[in-house]
């Protein structure tokens, strides 16, 4: 049975995923002050395919001229605003292990549009702290607080028996992203999107490759 | 341009990455005492289709029975071996800072095969103390000691222009496989394989997919 790839916007999942990686290199390069780069180019740089560089960029509404390339600084602005990264985010985490401390700590969430404003934790040792900025609260609030403050994502690092139940309160609360690190597949309503990082499969794939490598 | 979708071992990168859900939800059924589960069981606990879940588990080797389905120790053991979870693997990870303590006391690689014994940094500060039980040296160390006691796997939790050098001293202590958390595309020689969670990529998405449920 043929897997079909699921899109967004009429983008593909894997073509969205590679527009960070785009912004990232275009950025180096105005660093170096080109103004002007090729889909080849940039193909070469991140191990992609011309063709599929072009299709992914056609995405953000730019089309590189032939022989000059892609504007630099132009690209730059059109896969911010596709991907939305100005329109400032507020995010709740949940679950202040060490995950959720590396996540709230992580400086390179900002550049994305997204904000941890707080933190919640069932752990009485841990709350009223403050970490990195950001204080720690009894997770009993955090339904009330999301509605009040309008918080649009909200980032479970709890254990996974936990996850279901911090996810309902989450979606009571109005939020409607759900950016989901314990490896469970969450239930929820049609209307909410969520993205897993699921560290196990991750982990699972490269040791079955790695055990087909080390055979051969 | 169709994508084509990666496979390994003639196993589809969907598939293999959906087996350690499979197990999980397994051996929850064991707790259970169940002896027997359907596809279609599965597939609704895990929100797949059963069509599906009988290919993903027909990779392991074990075929449902008809009106019986599945007998769920076997197939435990299946998809534990299928993944080569029984097979311990030895990881160095280097990069100690937040992401990397996270990863070093998280308990659920163990069960996956793989040990992390020991991690790297090149900051005077930690260099010599302990998280999790595992020792911090220094990275000038790694490519000797990966050759000496044979560690097949590297973690890269490092800053992103970091990335590719600690990616090359790994390959040349003779590590195969790398897991790599830095938003980079690393440079490697066909002969090694390389998994990666990209943070950034991920969130991108959620937020990407928020923007449409919320204009909608």
């Amino acid at each position: 049975m043929p897997q079909s790839i699921p899109s967004y916007s009429g983008i593909p999942m894997p073509s969205l995923r590679r527009l960070p990686g785009y912004h990232h290199f275009l950025k180096q390069l105005t660093e170096l002050k080109e103004e002007y780069v090729s889909a080849t180019t940039i193909a070469q740089e991140l191990k992609l395919i011309p063709i599929q560089v072009r299709k992914d960029l056609a995405y953000t509404g730019i089309i590189g001229k032939p022989k000059v390339g892609y504007p630099v600084k132009e690209l730059i602005i059109a896969i911010e605003e596709f991907l939305d990264w100005n329109n400032t985010k507020k995010a709740f985490l949940v679950g202040v292990g060490d995950l959720g401390r590396a996540i709230i700590k992580y400086q390179g969430f900002h550049k994305l549009g997204v904000e941890i404003i707080a933190a919640f934790d069932s752990s009485p040792e841990i709350i009223g702290s403050t970490i990195g900025g950001i204080k720690i609260l009894h997770v009993d609030k955090l339904t009330t607080l999301a509605k009040r403050i309008n918080v649009k994502i909200g980032i479970i690092t709890v254990p996974e028996d936990a996850a279901q139940s911090i996810a309902d309160k989450m979606i009571v609360g109005g939020i409607k992203g759900l950016w989901n690190f314990a490896p469970v597949k969450l239930k929820i309503p049609r209307d909410i999107v969520v993205q897993s990082v699921n560290l196990a499969a991750s982990l699972s794939v490269l040791c079955k490759q790695l055990s087909d490598v080390i055979k051969k």
